[in-house]
């Protein structure tokens, strides 16, 4: 990718219609493009962040035996009356809409009842248990406010998964395995130490569902940290605290340290619940019927992504972590000398030839503090510069966006140094 | 991919509801489910097919210096009232809703004028341009009937690219560029020997438009094929057949063929009539403000997919190209003997890892029958049957969807069949 392709143009004034950090990070440094307030259109590079996020968290759930589809946005009104949850007094986010013929249609804020719906016509046997599929959807919500930037939008993508499984024991397994598959993902996505496993409000199967909260200012939850009598760690939602919940999981209230932070993540069990409700079920090997358990696993996609921005700028711009950047080095050309455009135009060949993602700054016309500073706006990991300095001392300058201090190293120490 | 895996079964019966041969035989064999007339779920088959289609496409456009983006299906209403086109009687297909607050909004069935809004405040000089951008977007259309299965829903995914030119010479170049590139994509796609650029009807500022036209018996449009004065084949739309096109294209009326076609893609060149409209203006190099020159270039992703399986299907079912199968080789693992099942499992796994995409049929309890008919319903290009007797002759049986005969060959030979 070169700079003097993108459409995109970085900016220093702030948006004048953005309050969240993340929102206008990513516009001054062209990821995101606002549509309306809480929709937003991902550039070229906003996309490349989406679809790495989108690619990890996929390695990880086909890892545990995720199989990927991908639903409709538009919902039938009978999918979801079944359960209560076309009536806007219970569920308050929906988009509707008619088709010509007067008949309702919704837009899919969540498909767990189109789902079940679509399963019922595929599992009919224990034979055909268990079934673990997802899909990155974009889900639609009529949100009253939007004020979160792509950490809340009215229009965002989502990672959601369901199970469905014969028993509590076959259920729980795969839940489990989904708590470590999460784990990873969070962990490679460079937000793992501190993102937890948090104990939250339940449903009528259990007494807890699980969320994964990053400790996040920007968050619009409150956690609290806790160490239990083995020393662990253990973090609970404001929402279910209190004596009895303290008392389960072993915590003393006065030793908890409260944060805010952000639901990157949550994972819930049904049990049977939902499937008695919309009567899921299946033939087990002595042909009775019973209900089938049911789990639902969802991933932020854009959340995670603008939770990344959060956490990790500093006063330059975004710093993304290494899986999700756009790119791995932001390669400065400073001179417009022929030795020195060839030269940089060959260590961007070798570069992206070694599998190193480059964002490749062959402006003639920007000076070196623009580019510097773009280069830090961006958030690219390493920043090489080439120059006729460089050159005449036969090295590069790398240098770490996290880091203040440049290195001089060789062509040779460079390409090792960026290989995988 | 592992058969016994699969939670979508194929089946026998013809769905009930589904008077198209594309959505039959795509339920039928696993590929889609219904959610209602004209929305469709794809399922983890049906995905990939979807996806190797959007990565041929998408290779094409990046090759010709397309960027890839994502737009919001969310639309303000301030953004189509420039040009008119908010109100319903001249775009008759919108889903619409309103915010809370009583705001409305569209769901994109095109995103022409969200583009152009949205380039608006990036382009301003000269200097930025030509853009081309494009997205894979799932457009949302209120038709008032959906009976052509995947080819026309009221929820599809569509390629469509937008190119931002500083005249009409830089214009054309990449309008022509876009021409052979889509030739490219449907040669790839297995189609392209029936798809003709076809003249269509202008607007504003041209008289003609170009669209892509397959040879298909589904297909809602009447095209005529022609050869002119140079001998070149030259096709034209019914719906700009007259006098003066015939003359113009060097055509005669008595030897044109009249054929049904589908269309799989158009291109249309804006010339400045849309700039206009919406004001949007570049500065060129003396500092006077001129207008854009746009164009727009479109291909129904899912619809490709079902005029694929229109085009090829035969008795036994469905027949994809191989660049676009979910799995090159179907493999056929007959008997249950540790033998068979233990050298079956061993050719899956030296197929996969030689890049060979590998549809295993590991079921234990099917019939031969029954995984004959399901390879050839679900259309896989190749057969590769496992079996004690193929064993004991130290060979494997390999049949090509399109072949009524199966040859007999070593595994060596299989596998430098196979590899690509």
């Amino acid at each position: 990718m070169r700079v003097s392709q993108l459409f995109t143009k970085t900016s220093k004034t702030l948006p004048a219609d953005e309050t969240s950090k993340n929102a206008q990070l990513l516009i001054q440094a062209g990821y995101i493009y606002k549509v309306m307030a809480g929709v937003y259109a991902f550039t070229p590079l906003g996309l490349r962040v989406l679809e790495n996020i989108k690619q990890i968290v996929r390695e990880e759930m086909n890892a545990i035996s995720g199989q990927e589809l991908i639903m409709s946005s538009l919902q039938k009104r009978s999918t979801w009356e079944e359960t209560g949850r076309w009536d806007d007094e219970v569920v308050d986010i929906w988009f509707k809409s008619k088709l010509k013929d007067g008949t309702d249609v919704g837009f899919g804020w969540s498909h767990e009842e189109a789902i079940i719906e679509m399963m019922k016509q595929y599992i009919t046997s224990y034979k055909d248990l268990p079934v673990n599929v997802y899909q990155f959807q974009t889900k639609l919500r009529n949100e009253l406010r939007a004020k979160a930037g792509i950490m809340r939008g009215r229009e965002f993508v989502m990672k959601d998964m369901y199970s469905c499984s014969i028993n509590a024991e076959q259920h729980d397994k795969f839940y489990n395995d989904c708590i470590e598959a999460y784990k990873r993902v969070y962990d490679r996505l460079g937000i793992g130490d501190d993102t937890y496993v948090t104990f939250a409000s339940g449903g009528a199967f259990t007494q807890f569902s699980h969320e994964f909260q990053t400790v996040c200012e920007a968050g619009e939850d409150i956690i609290y940290l806790g160490k239990n009598k083995e020393g662990k760690t253990v973090a609970v939602n404001e929402e279910v605290l209190d004596d009895k919940t303290l008392a389960d999981l072993g915590l003393k209230r006065e030793e908890l340290e409260k944060v805010k932070s952000a639901e990157v993540g949550n994972i819930f069990n049904f049990g049977t619940q939902k499937s008695e409700d919309t009567d899921f079920t299946f033939t087990n090997e002595k042909g009775e019927r019973q209900f089938v358990h049911l789990g639902s696993y969802g991933i932020g996609v854009t959340r995670v992504m603008g939770v990344i921005v959060e956490k990790f700028a500093d006063e330059k711009g975004i710093v993304w972590p290494e899986a999700v950047a756009p790119a791995t080095v932001y390669l400065t050309r400073l001179g417009t000398t022929p030795e020195v455009v060839q030269a940089a135009e060959d260590l961007y060949k070798e570069l992206t030839s070694g599998g190193v993602s480059v964002l490749y700054d062959d402006r003639d016309e920007a000076r070196a503090g623009e580019k510097f500073a773009d280069a830090d706006l961006m958030g690219i990991p390493y920043r090489v510069v080439i120059s006729d300095k460089t050159m005449a001392n036969n090295t590069l300058e790398i240098k770490a966006r996290t880091s203040d201090t440049a290195e001089h190293i060789s062509r040779p120490e460079l390409m090792q140094k960026l290989a995988a």
